[in-house]
């Protein structure tokens, strides 16, 4: 399935995308995208509904984040080993997590935010894994029975506040809209391999990151367990696993985002968003 | 105003306690102490009641957390001048953000688990803020109108985790029970002086950490402030403001916790906290 939540911030319903792409409204059967909707059992009760029984929705309504209730975002750093040769690092040798307050997440397709003071915003397609039951010490072999599925995630970063400014990278990583989600939120049924996907991103319509997920250091359920043996992930919690070559800071000179800058990226299977940089709002 | 949330874990009701040191009963009033309750229109309608008519609770209720709907636990390191030095580092010259995942939260005096394969287990008597509005570019001269008042919190660290397991911090700040709060939020007016409270931590009954917030490097409108230039605080928010001399890590030799270990803990006007390690659960 492709779930979706859809309409104005704030104020999303849940809805799926039928097969042939019609957008269809889930909110007489859900309240939200979120929590016990993710486990297993609640993904069964979905897929059991004809989608024909759902309302249709009219127009191109905008997209929220594909998942609610979300109480942290996780993210992998240097996962790939492409990526890692590009910025110089050694490979890491387990899981390098960091995190981003849930303030950052966003719409696929909303508009992101350029901080004040900001001298270097980058961007990085990346894979997302969404949670979808309580994950505390899980093994490798378990660890995709947590899963709910996957979605894009632009995992957006300030280069200076994330490298020159003291301490953790969380302070580049977690201003508003630094966390573009979705557009779906796709159930890991309907994807053969999370290893092997096509991702891409462009800057203003020039290619900036080609990747693969098969160039993974660290694969989907090894992150998952790993990251469970040091914190419980809950319901609609977001591990994002790394971004591959291309971003900004790794250019020759680096090469940043301005306001009016347009992103576009996508992974195959999973959809695609488009993001407009902005000055930020108060 | 003292505001508490008791019951058991995950039914915690709303509370406060009275001039008496009596718990009252808030949850005709208010479903929990989060959100909208926590903004300065929110504690005025609390301050309003008299408390004489709320319902005494008997008993001795377990407290949970006295805030609820916390979306993020930010913690500013080597935040006190002589805990900096003690720990051989240059006093940092802007606040060093990391981050607790909200999991982590816990009550008071709940038990602490040790965490599978820890061999560093630490405690860290803190002042922390909770934040009672959104606030996003706050300067530090309006900062504490976001602010709706102060709690004790024990930031409970594995060091090995937090050190040598590559990357970020939040490996080994995160565990579930790793952020017990309270007993009470102490809303704001209540602190005549929130940079001059006596601070203290026992293990097993003899002193470890003795301090004072007056040698806070960085004072709460200053952390305040600052974080909100990076990321958008929203309410029940905590930030906890870093800990003065005496962590286990800074000991000759270091001395780190067991199973069966009582940490007993308080700060002047705030409370004191109680719990036992215990191993991990699953």
């Amino acid at each position: 399935m492709k779930l979706v939540r859809y309409g104005p911030l704030g104020q999303e319903k849940p809805g799926m995308i039928d097969a042939d792409g019609k957008l269809r409204d889930l909110s007489g059967h859900v309240a939200d995208i979120a929590g016990d909707v993710l486990s297993q059992k609640g993904l069964a009760a979905l897929k059991a509904i004809d989608p024909a029984s759902l309302p249709v929705v009219e127009g191109s309504p905008r997209f929220g984040s594909p998942v609610g209730g979300v109480s942290k975002i996780l993210c992998i750093g240097l996962n790939y080993s492409d990526h890692a040769a590009e910025t110089g690092a050694e490979p890491p040798t387990e899981p390098i997590i960091f995190t981003k307050q849930i303030n950052a997440l966003c719409g696929p397709n909303d508009d992101v935010e350029m901080p004040r003071g900001s001298d270097a915003l980058d961007w990085e397609v990346e894979l997302a894994v969404i949670i979808g039951s309580r994950a505390k010490y899980v093994s490798e072999s378990d660890a995709m029975d947590y899963v709910a599925g996957f979605a894009v995630m632009n995992d957006m970063s300030e280069r200076s506040f994330q490298i020159k400014r003291q301490g953790q990278w969380t302070k580049g990583k977690s201003h508003d809209t630094f966390g573009p989600l979705g557009p779906w939120l796709v159930t890991k049924d309907e994807m053969s391999d999370p290893h092997d996907l096509d991702m891409w991103l462009d800057v203003n319509g020039e290619r900036r990151q080609t990747g693969n997920t098969n160039t993974l250091i660290f694969n989907v359920p090894h992150v998952v367990s790993y990251v469970s043996q040091f914190m419980t992930l809950m319901p609609g919690d977001v591990i994002t696993t790394g971004t591959p070559p291309g971003v900004g800071m790794g250019m020759k000179p680096p090469q940043y985002l301005k306001v009016g800058d347009v992103m576009t990226l996508g992974i195959a299977g999973l959809g695609e968003q488009k993001q407009t940089v902005i000055a930020a709002r108060d």
